[in-house]
């Protein structure tokens, strides 16, 4: 009897089973180095200690995106080891910042299965709750994806297909304690444009490309813990090419977006998104923004803009995203939707 | 006069000659993130300050072979810059947990030495040790390399050939003050199996492949303040390859080998090793497992395992080790015999 | 309008104008491992904490090329997007140790402008000030370059060409305070080789040489928040390649000064450097350096060399700068000049 982790098929998750992941994580000031060394990552809420005393925090936060990548990483090989296909994200909330020195574990509860038509596959829904050392949850979302039956005769469950919202409510979004922009410094921050500046509808050319290397995405992957086997072994595939996790590209876009987006300092929510395509060394990223929504906050100075963030592995001038037959581009690697923080 | 280090030569070497090596390094989050993200290292006392506290630690201490690889990166301009080859470790024991914040320096004493028929060189044994801020020993092993002379009509010293234990008595072995797994929580560490489960001469195949690329190795190799020039000079070798820091193969296996042996925590001893074949920038890295055999400690509800583990560039299903003549397999990179430490 | 930075041009500089750079950032334990793992750096002052407290110092600094790679990273957005060519630097003098958990930011007055006899460009000098968060200031360096004119037709400015120093005067180093070289341990440094046994006129070849990885030179370029997109899009040349930051070959040659420099161990002066040729990945980086002067401090123990620093992507063993013609050798990649401590 094999020791190893064989994964989980679709007949193996039930609706409301709560799912403890392995490998609890301590991160520090090694993982804020990292993220800095691994992506052109400048906003200075995250760079600096004191900005963000300035702002209100304890101290520099860690990106929202390592809290993100850490607990998805968690799930993987509960979740998706034996995945055909990530469907997608909804309802993602980060409910407090993590700090250097804080530990991080994963659980998911099962919330929605629908057994596909052919019987081979089925889709699973998860509520996913990263969760600090004192049992705060700290960011929960929703992804859903298609596994593979380990048995095509095994019966098919009632289908429950969970009722996400198309975007988190601006009432819904959670700003961090004590966050004040009200003495929000645009000059060390970067840019002049704030909250007011932007317009629904309008688009934003990050202009600056980065081409990927193998070493950084392993390096990256790697760090949160995800051993999808499809990112680090080159025999994986008859190409040789190894695909890079799609949160390498969403970080790599979102630190791109400094240019235009300085002061969209926070991820506040995860409304959905899309790995359009895949991903390789070789392709030179570069990053769209479009601002989808706006609302304001309780929290003094301190408004939200919903935006769009496209990657493409091309020309991003001319906002690449869909074709007329409603599939994206051959060059976009990613459609994400999302809710941050900025100065109003 | 040359000022660069020439390395040292067979006729240097005296048996009972202790060198104090250079460069004391102190370790913290950097090294624990770094090696996080160049090894898919997921054993939960190395990952989560919570967990190690569980188990008694008052931390997460940084991977056990971090403490090696730096330990044996300062040996490396006194004892292996002029080495033909590094033919073998025996009797290694960790005797302390290092914890970030922690300055270890090296020391060797020189206990055996044989020239070789030819004259051209000879064999030099030393017992490394790794010591701390405070002067404790954290690590100690014994390791031969062949070493050439300067001189070849320097004479011959008196052969000394130290009288080595084939592995290390299992009642030699160190527990670390306090461990204690009589609370551990197998969820977390993400594997079912405790040391009741196995049995000697059980092998298990640790499926996952890792392709490594040359910018991996050399952070890695740097980072241990390793420099023999052969990992990092493209122009050293004819065919333009750089030669793999053997350590990085066996951090490499060793975190692979969570996918089956997750709770093998702590590495307490090194038994013996050889680095079977070359590896380079490009192979897949794959390991396997046998258990070699089993005892109790007096800690409460932690037991010892002995491991060969066996990295392999090619297929590892197989368990691939040594020919018919005895020899090893091309594909084997790294034959290395540990004990660990698991929850009984 | 566009929200992204377009760089100044030469027209929107003024002599006497300071202008504050973003992005403040926070340095720990992080950058100090990538750092090390980035290049061979093993000078004992700034890897272990003992090693800095028997020296008189707090602790282990951030080396010092960290410090200025930060300050200068955050002088790229404001001074070099639209420049043609770095054109060199002086009179740079480090003021005091950075410690982790220091901010820093950075600061630069212009000092000097001179239009070009073609109308199209001219030169900015700087004086860049690196500042910690109690504010003062760690380091400070004159740079200038050649910024391209947004129009043509803009007037130009009254010529102003600053007094620089060839060198920064003895008298004028700043030695930390409480830097105490007495008891200093050259064993543990890793040479016996003291301030005495250099002569002016020396030249050491510092032997080993490094092979460059793009994945190395982004992550080192990255980390220091210097988005100059020529090094990191490879879309941005006809060629296909990536420029590399010029930092990257100073801290590489610098590390690899240890070999025959060991015990230089604190840099407290830039002169001069010029970036003589461009380096790509797949270039072998090596070293070699020449005593240019040698002065006391009033310091215990604590002596100055002043050095060149040449690093070369070829031989370096006969020490290649420039031809007959006055013009840097194709295979000199850096010619710098600096001050370093060295105990007496």
């Amino acid at each position: 009897m094999s020791k190893t982790n064989p994964g989980r098929f679709f007949e193996d998750y039930t609706v409301g089973q709560v799912i403890r992941h392995a490998v609890p994580r301590t991160v520090a000031e090694g993982e804020r180095a990292l993220y800095h060394a691994l992506y052109p990552a400048r906003h200075a809420l995250y760079s600096s200690d004191d900005f963000a005393a300035d702002c209100g925090l304890e101290g520099s936060p860690l990106d929202d995106l390592i809290a993100f990548h850490i607990v998805f990483g968690k799930t993987v090989p509960d979740i998706s080891l034996n995945a055909v296909a990530n469907l997608g994200y909804a309802d993602g909330r980060w409910l407090r910042p993590v700090y250097a020195g804080d530990t991080l574990r994963s659980e998911s509860e099962v919330i929605g299965l629908k057994q596909n038509s052919n019987g081979k596959s089925g889709v699973v829904w998860v509520r996913t709750r990263g969760i600090n050392q004192v049992g705060e949850t700290v960011l929960e979302y929703v992804r859903w994806v298609m596994v593979r039956k380990r048995d095509v005769d095994a019966a098919a469950p009632d289908t429950v297909i969970p009722d996400l919202p198309k975007a988190v409510a601006a009432t819904d979004l959670v700003v961090p304690e004590s966050l004040n922009f009200s003495e929000y410094d645009t000059e060390l921050a970067g840019e002049p444009h704030l909250w007011g500046d932007y317009q629904i509808g309008e688009k934003i050319d990050h202009v600056d490309g980065v081409t990927i290397e193998e070493a950084e995405h392993m390096l990256a992957t790697r760090l949160w813990q995800n051993t999808a086997k499809v990112h680090f072994d080159a025999t994986n595939r008859d190409d040789g090419k190894r695909l890079i996790y799609g949160g390498h590209v969403i970080s790599m876009a979102r630190a791109l977006s400094f240019n235009g987006l300085a002061n969209a300092q926070m991820i506040v929510a995860l409304n959905g998104g899309a790995h359009a395509n895949p991903c390789f060394a070789g392709d030179t990223v570069r990053a769209w923004s479009e601002v989808l929504d706006k609302a304001e906050t309780a929290a003094p100075g301190v408004g939200a803009l919903r935006l769009r963030l496209v990657a493409t592995k091309g020309d991003s001038s001319d906002f690449p995203l869909k074709a007329e037959d409603g599939k994206y581009l051959p060059q976009v690697l990613l459609d994400l939707d999302y809710w941050a923080l900025m100065p109003m």
